[in-house]
């Protein structure tokens, strides 16, 4: 991911956040996280990220898709024992396609972009609608033609231990891999 | 509360929320819970709520404000092996004034009403602005005079277990009084 691609994806997330009513302070705007996933391909596999708070017990963020964009299938496992994150998506613009294990749909809305993708059970979330994703459930999202907007509450948030079925996948934004220098991008 | 004031407070409470860009379903708006904490002035010390979420280990909830109105102060104390619920209020909309523990603000913005209050350090809270409560922190908050929308994200809520300061404070709203058929109203 390029720092033009970067700074053209936090535009976008500021402005969908500010015309759907959510106001952020100036330092979360600067702040809007991206990820690219290490993919490279950011239209196609990424997220524009707000994280409000996240402490050893509670979370909440903002997530933020451009039209078409697929968040690559996760799961979250246990850690520091605990069971492991337990989310709740509710979306509250656009439309956003979740997929997650159970009956594959038949003739799911959407089809996944290039990567490793397993799970086929899909919820469609319009404006209001809402689903709990319990801790070690593999999912995936992409949004629909107008891209989505969606809020995120859970359990503490450790991006590091998020488990990706594609093993291509590296869940670090670029600006953190380069303020971290951890070199081979497997921190987060 | 009479059931006029009760679903007069619900309008108020779905209006600002639409107004403020957030989508409920039909089933949230009907069911909007409104609070008068038993003190029967709705006016001045009362809350609505929609809860979004509340499972064992994460919580939200938009609470919403009249102008002027109040929520009584209370704290969350430990329970089921828990420390407490640990909340994060993000402000949306208005001005609300959070009043925690520590030292008292000097000529504070509110009054409390009618009731006890014994805390008085001032956290003032606009659009964009947020503050989390450690479990245990007695805690009260007043709209400004537009009213004010709150996001709360936290831990596990269980408003049975809620501690107030005033011991006429009840919690417990009177639809859900007459579901429970308490009686005495002391249940929650």
């Amino acid at each position: 991911m390029t720092a033009e691609e970067r700074r053209g994806a936090q535009a976008y997330a500021a402005a969908a956040l500010e015309a759907s009513g959510v106001v952020l302070t100036e330092a979360e705007r600067a702040g809007i996280e991206v990820a690219d996933f290490g993919l490279g391909r950011l239209a196609e596999s990424g997220l524009q990220l707000v994280v409000y708070v996240n402490t050893d017990r509670h979370c909440a963020k903002e997530l933020v898709l451009r039209p078409g964009q697929t968040c690559p299938e996760h799961l979250h496992p246990p850690f520091e024992g605990t069971p492991g994150k337990e989310e709740t998506f509710r979306c509250r613009r656009g439309v956003v396609h979740l997929y997650v294990e159970g009956e594959p749909t038949p003739d799911p809305a959407c089809r996944p972009p290039q990567g490793v993708y397993t799970v086929f059970h899909e919820l469609v979330l319009r404006p209001g609608d809402q689903y709990t994703i319990p801790p070690g459930t593999k999912h995936w999202f992409q949004a629909g033609p107008d891209g989505a907007i969606v809020s995120e509450f859970s359990t503490a948030s450790r991006d590091e231990h998020d488990a990706f079925t594609d093993p291509n996948v590296r869940r670090v934004a670029a600006q953190d891999a380069a303020a971290r220098s951890t070199g081979d991008g497997s921190a987060a």
